[in-house]
């Protein structure tokens, strides 16, 4: 499992108060914290500041990349404030988050991408909306993997995520996330499979327990990336469960090394 | 869901002390908490004190029901052995653990379910041992279901348990289970389909965490009974989750009165 910590998102209030307070210590501690629980990537996202959204993430990233060395995650809807992100970052390869399969977003995000060797997330979704059955999201994942290998992007560079919708809207959105999971897995067996956790659980309260239930079925249906928490203990744990549960662990090595170590304690 | 409190097992050293102490009290504590925690039924095993079994699981089922209203499941492998206990027992209807598709069992069995109106675990198995594919086991399960139907016990009143066997023997057990589960959920809509939780785990450091990981998973495939620790906070707050997931609490509502209540903090 490849873990994206979601916790350096500007919607969250403690966050959004640290820039503008200019405190970005307190950005560089939440990644450290992150990486050390062990988040793959830290997600960096500024999106609520819409005017100064390219220059608060240039801060994040120099003020991170100063003290901790973890490849980021640089989350906007708009490529260009990416490709200016980009001048500054230095590093392990970085995750363009995210492109949606509509035609002026990709013209713009390519070059970024292709420019600076990043990884991409694509969420299963047009200009049109998110599909609402599984087969027609499995036929934008198609176009977009053509689309990414014309480009020269590698199936194991892709994020493919499904859009993972509430169930507190609809119980069938579980079977409908779960279903493209497995088309797309069933489709390309190398590309990632990804999806923001919290999504799931929108609108409930205690919204953990339904993140921490769901993520052990959709990695079983082939998921093995979230954009989650990494500071939830019990998530983690689970994590590491799910991948012995759904073959990801060959004889379970990589679960008796983390009991060793007392990580499942 | 419907939780079997699995605590009170002979197999379990403290429990077996205690009973050779002959201290009954601390097996009428521990039928309590799990009745307190949330379990539908207390199971009572006795199982390693093979000569004095029945007597032992008279004093356990006299013990608990002279202090609580808990509906018991009786379990042991020998029929003459649950017919003795149920000559004492009274109360809400207990379960009969188990059966396995097996002509001089079930002929044992069968006027015991009858006269004392149990319900029953049957597992799927018989005398050759447990099918390796999720086929064989369902048509054990057909023919199970079919012998029940004729003796006039009720769909609603039969547990299914598909067999789970421990995934650090092999991994594909996992997909076994499952696919068994489904395939009998299939067949069955009515049905209850259990499993010994715990089985999956089997061989493995840190157990619980595997178990807990495995219970959403099963949920979702069609499980809505297990035998496990409702002592286990953590499990039984997946538990009430993945009801929400599978689509067994409707609109969410119960999730919603648990979070209210505390039971989700």
């Amino acid at each position: 499992m490849i873990i994206i910590g979601e916790k350096i998102n500007s919607t969250v209030r403690s966050v959004a108060d640290a820039i503008k307070e200019g405190n970005f210590q307190y950005i560089v501690d939440l990644a450290r914290k992150q990486y050390s629980a062990g988040a793959h990537y830290i997600d960096v996202n500024a999106g609520v500041f819409v005017d100064e959204e390219a220059e608060i993430l240039k801060r994040m990233v120099e003020s991170i990349q100063s003290e901790i060395d973890a490849p980021l995650s640089i989350d906007s809807p708009r490529p260009e404030v990416i490709g200016e992100v980009m001048k500054i970052y230095r590093g392990k390869r970085a995750i363009f988050n995210s492109v949606i399969f509509e035609e002026g977003i990709l013209k713009r995000a390519l070059p970024v991408i292709k420019e600076y060797n990043m990884k991409v997330v694509a969420l299963l979704m047009d200009d049109v909306g998110i599909p609402e059955d599984p087969e027609k999201r499995l036929e934008i994942a198609i176009r977009l993997m053509d689309m990414f290998a014309k480009n020269g992007i590698a199936e194991e560079d892709i994020f493919l995520d499904p859009m993972v919708q509430p169930v507190s809207v609809d119980s069938r959105y579980v079977g409908v996330a779960l279903e493209t999971i497995k088309l797309i897995r069933k489709e390309f067996s190398k590309v990632n499979i990804i999806c923001g956790l919290s999504n799931i659980s929108f609108g409930l309260p205690k919204r953990r327990w339904v993140n921490r239930a769901f993520l052990p079925i959709a990695i079983y249906f082939g998921l093995n990336s979230c954009i989650a928490d990494p500071l939830d203990d019990v998530l983690m744990k689970l994590v590491y469960a799910s991948e012995v549960l759904s073959g990801q662990d060959e004889f379970c090595m990589e679960y008796i090394t983390k009991a060793r170590e007392g990580l499942l304690d």
